[in-house]
């Protein structure tokens, strides 16, 4: 909370305008509820335009589902990332009946009529780098962007990435997802006007070290507007290429 | 070169509009002028809204010159980066005059009257990190946009972030330059709504490792909205962010 | 055994106020029980205010009981670490009761009366966090600490921890539990005024590399007053924590 | 800055004992002063019980020079560290005359009366790595500590160790300096009945890493009681050593 | 697609011997056909002589049948590497019926008559190293390469490789198989006078770091004349001597 | 094969002596049989003192059941190592009845009435290391080793290490076996005045990183006279420490 | 020497026709020269086509010159790498007077009059990767090797790669050169017909850690028919590219 | 100091034979010197046959001067290794004139007439890899073992090897001295019938990443019978090597 908020409420207070009671409710009110082991953040929707994500892997059924249930009396989108379908099935019993995805491993809630803006593109290397590239589809859609996806077009046949040429000049933002040596980064870098989010994905065996070796090829890359997330988070790619897509609907 | 430019010039050349001459002749502007050691990609500009930028690092004096000539024959504006102050020297006394920022080792050739346009605020965590933080600021300004730099934002003292909250607000893409742990990338990606591209810097000692401590924190960062570029790439991340800042004016 | 132990040792006997035989064997007082395969630290309770903990993730049921047993016979409180559910209930079938944390994975041993002092504050970042954070709580309760234990207050949603300053302020040091990137350590350490002991957790995946991205974050941490234990060391930090709190009655 | 200090703000403004603009100034006066390049952390006295310690590695005499006289102005007590002999003399002919200890590279200014209380004992490994010991002695004591700096007594002539068994008993909290394998915090650990702050130094060859190998060693370490700090921390060693020492005397 | 065939395609345009549209499917026809979540590089074959290879080991069955399937219409050689047993009866229970190699993990479809010329010498280390070595034997077989397999051949016996010596001077190429050290590899290349393609297996423990070493110490080789491949990629080495051995064949 | 032992074949076969094809097979007699997949090593007996060690973790039933047949045609003694349990008893099934040790995971074959001689040590630093231990104490004691065993002789109690200096004094050659930090090899090797053989193992967590920490703390001693091999490596020391305390039994 | 030769020998021996003395300098005749701290190998000349290269890095003025009149006596091509301009100069004032190549930093004695036949291509990334490149263009030509070097042709630009299809298409083996993420040898990869050797660079900054980063994409590239040497290993890359190209010639 | 010696001091003096000051004082004997920066460890010739060797990298001249003359009052033979010319110079000038080796960087004192006995056999891969042998050599020497050194014989050019059988096979103990890929461990391994102590060294570039690639490959060794020591650290080796070639005259 900056200083100039706190200002207006100091000058709200004094002129009686504001109890202090209120004046601190209203400090809190952008704030979250308290669950003991969690702490959902509701400012995270006035802030970013989308709730608190939900990452499931450690997370137990009790603790899932007191969190889904927390989340949707306030909210009426809602992703969980990284849900086994063991899991999902067990929700799914429990009355929580989102959308899943057992390729990318997300479940969404959301209204059925919503809108998609913008021009996210997603380049997907092999079709290993599947499920990464449908965790950032699923991403990227709930939060309200129009998303093309597509498929093997990795550097080793070259001319199967050179006929999307027509969809690169059109996104407004690329993710590229690639494990291996990850070289679709730079060679996408190298070709696209527009911010390109590179995604190593874990896809490979020996050398490749479970994503490693992508993540310093893209990171290394030659090419300018080429700037990286964690090994297989599709999730956190989309939520930039969101940011960058469309502000106003994001938001 | 995607197919359907080709089939374009296909089209006009089997209506005789065009001669195959030309028809290849267009093809090749697209292009770049070949020096022999280095191939000066002109189609850079044309795409990307700025010309190829040069890393002085492992080049001769001679490369650079030639370069440079190379360069300004075409383009008014021009960017060399990790130019430390002696080679500026030898290039000053033949003549390249551009201007010289000790600091960030960057060389700019620009026309006096460049608009600013957007607002890209570059948060520092130390003063450490200033020299990666100010190549971002240059690369920044030549290629249009407008500019705030803080320094001295780390998170050991967070009373200095949290002050400049209505900069980050304002903000329509963050840079965050940060050495040791890096830090300041969760926390700012934590409270800002717009993109944020964190460069982790080689400043620390032991386990910082060069800068891998800090890029590791930031790829693994649990704020999302927050990508990554290549430790002290500070002209890396401004590009980006230029993408992000002003397609319009950038292009 | 230092030198001066042992001369005022010699001088007894000199003087005859000591056989040479007792004399030893005070020298092996301060000693240990030989299981064979194991050599149970008695020493350890006199010097440390706390008998050895058993570490039990490698050991068979047979060393754990055999252990126990001998343990039990001579001390009134017994941690066991790392002893899975399974392993637990095998033990339970054969008379072990203590008290099992299943989340912590621990097997306490303690006089139901035992009075706890001070204030020892644990912060963990992340819901999946819970587990070290939960060892730690149960290694500084049953040393005889006072324990308050904040989950889920990540840097990312600042605001959450920002509402536990207060704790912050009255602690008289604090455990920081996080994974990931492990930035709590170092905005809780620009924060606090007394030790903080920093556990980075094997939390995250990808470059989060099993919780070695923590370590280094927290190792670099640019806030002074952080010193480091090993990944998911719960235990370790709370047994320094607990050295720090009450240095009286740990003794 | 909590909210319940927030609360009494509100309400003494509410309650017209309190004007909006000394409450904000109150809020800043927790702050830092901003010479541009560098903010300098007044709070961190108020809260540490010590000013804010320069790191003087990568900052030029410029920068450390404005930095000395702005603190100076308001603390008495300054501590520098890292600070090359060649850069202390040109501070040296500004009228900058600390107290410069040429194996810690530290220079510090303090009162000549200041009291030291307390007990800390650090013990040194090899001669190789008295710097860091030196700078964690010259930290603890500008900071107000008893300090005895034990050197050479490496785990290879144990008997060494065992000689200083009186030394480790009566000190409240130890500091372990050792490069190589670390094995003396293990020892030491084993040995102690107080918190073991252990420093890993980049002293060794070949695998000894730079320090990583000690590092990962003391962090491994099997003997409880024993936090690390990065490789050749030895202030953030006596940073920690000194809040665990002297509470009262520190703040 | 370079230049001088396009200009060639622009003049038959130009001089109407060639209609706009075939000249495009000209272009295309050096390419794949798309199955939606893969791109079949039907390319490859007339590039390399030998199409596309499957890696199987993220694939599911749904996907191998249907890559199968197009792949078979096209042509009559087809590999699959990294398919395991359980994968390879599903597909033979889809009428799938190649021959299956269960220790190379490969299934390959080609017609009985296949020629087999030139000669490829495949030493391999130990007898664990069997399955790499395999593989790259079915490799090389199906592209039309004659080949010997000499297996446990490491240097810690070295008199059975020195009696493999008439082997060695007689291929055209050697593929050297070898885990834990692979000091193989550089022994050949001290005796070979052709060129020595290097394969680390992951095989050993410890240091050995899933083939890490051996490949450090491949690519380390005193011994010139010696490539390297990834870790277990008995197909990277096999499909490279393939080039080498017989050109001809091959294409 | 050494140019004097064969000058010596030339000799007697110039002398009409030896026929040439006696002469060559003398030459093949120091060598090998071959089972295809894999070639025997004779000449390690005559060598070494010892046949060939089997390996047997990677290695199927039937090829264990050939090797082992082979062997004890023509050795009376042979030794496995990391036989799992399961293989063992498949083994056994088929009449292969030697001593097999669970903890070791070894299987020996030798006669009942093998002399012992000579003094090795083995010290073990916790429980968790047994396995390794045990590896050593079967390969030492089957190559005619006289073995002491030694367990849970850590440094975090070296009141309990102490109490060994009579056997440490003793001994022709020690082996140290030790996880985590691996201390116990540095302080043994500053007691010991024989060469100190130390294993690593890889029990330990988070930076114990499977063994390396212990590898790198034993590897950087700064005691002289200690040794080092490979990560669980009990086999490898105990051959070595087998060669250096009795040359006369082991050949 | 393998034991079909040696029965010859012992044949003829036999036969009377050769005396014992003569068999065995016919052995060692294959052999080297022995100058005390270095044995040159003249064996490497009959066995591979190129006398032994000499490696100048880490070898005296006194040692280097010694070696190239040994040398010089018997072959009359010799090549000298990693030789800096201060080591030429010194041996060139001692009438050791090759062509310096002052970017390859190489040495090479050659007749003028030497032929070369075949086809290399060396595509480098970079102007920076010259000198790695210009040191496989020396060791190529003076093994008789055509060669063409085309320079600066990186994937961010990717038209300038594709200008080269028909040098691609020419060529009877291609060697890479690459730092930064080296994406260049993939898209080589996936375009030749003939085997690509892939050469990392240690340019870069970073997380390219000194070629690491393009050494692990190279070999974990997706396109097939690449082999990788180590990294700024110019010399081993055109040594197996010149087996490839023109056996005849090399021998 | 074990509890058997000191049970019979607490006997004597039980007896009256001993005062307890005496007592004290032989506890002591097996003592030190303490210089206040380092204590002489005398103990070390009593145990190992040898006073401690001084490792003269990070001391200086003051401190290097203080140790020899405590030494040098004591015992008659002293080593000094990691010396580098300029310091030995000035200790020469202040009248410490020992044998200094300038390739081994050693500096030794030794009675003249000191005799030699047993066989140590120094096999050294290349002639870069000089200085680390003949640190070994200088070491072996000193402590009285008769030493071989044998150069350049690297497993690229095997007959060179080969040629030495008949030393491996008279040695007591061999060191192998090898950078790059170490293969020369496995193969010496595989050949000696007596304990291989293996080197490994910094030589090399790229992926040797400064002897790691070689420890890694000796650490990995096949070949049993096979330990290791640090990078470069050829004073340990033969300090090994020392122990199992005469204990009679080493102690």
């Amino acid at each position: 909370m900056e200083h100039k908020i706190l200002y207006d409420l100091f000058q709200q207070v004094s002129e009686g305008t504001l109890s202090p009671d209120v004046a601190l409710k209203k400090v809190q009110a952008e704030s979250y509820s308290d669950l003991g082991f969690v702490k959902i953040d509701h400012a995270r929707q006035q802030r970013m335009g989308f709730p608190e994500v939900v990452y499931a892997e450690n997370k137990t059924i009790e603790q899932l589902e007191a969190i889904c249930h927390a989340h949707l009396k306030i909210h009426e989108r809602l992703l969980l990332t990284r849900l086994s379908e063991e899991k999902y099935l067990q929700l799914k019993a429990k009355e929580l009946k989102g959308r899943y995805n057992v390729m990318a491993q997300t479940l969404s809630f959301a209204p059925d009529s919503q809108k998609r803006v913008g021009n996210i593109l997603i380049l997907c290397a092999g079709t290993s780098d599947l499920p990464v590239a449908e965790e950032a589809k699923e991403t990227a859609e709930i939060m309200g962007n129009e998303v093309k996806l597509v498929s093997d077009v990795g550097v080793a046949g070259l001319h199967r990435l050179l006929d999307q040429l027509e969809s690169v000049r059109q996104a407004k933002v690329i993710i590229v997802v690639a494990g291996m040596e990850g070289a679709l980064a730079s060679v996408v870098g190298g070709l696209a006007q527009v911010p390109v989010i590179a995604v190593p994905t874990s896809i490979g065996y020996g050398v490749s070290l479970h994503g490693v070796a992508a993540l310093l090829s893209m990171l290394s890359s030659c090419a300018p507007g080429v700037t990286v997330v964690n090994i297989d988070n599709g999730f956190g790619a989309a939520f930039t290429a969101s940011l960058i897509n469309n502000p106003v609907i994001a938001k």
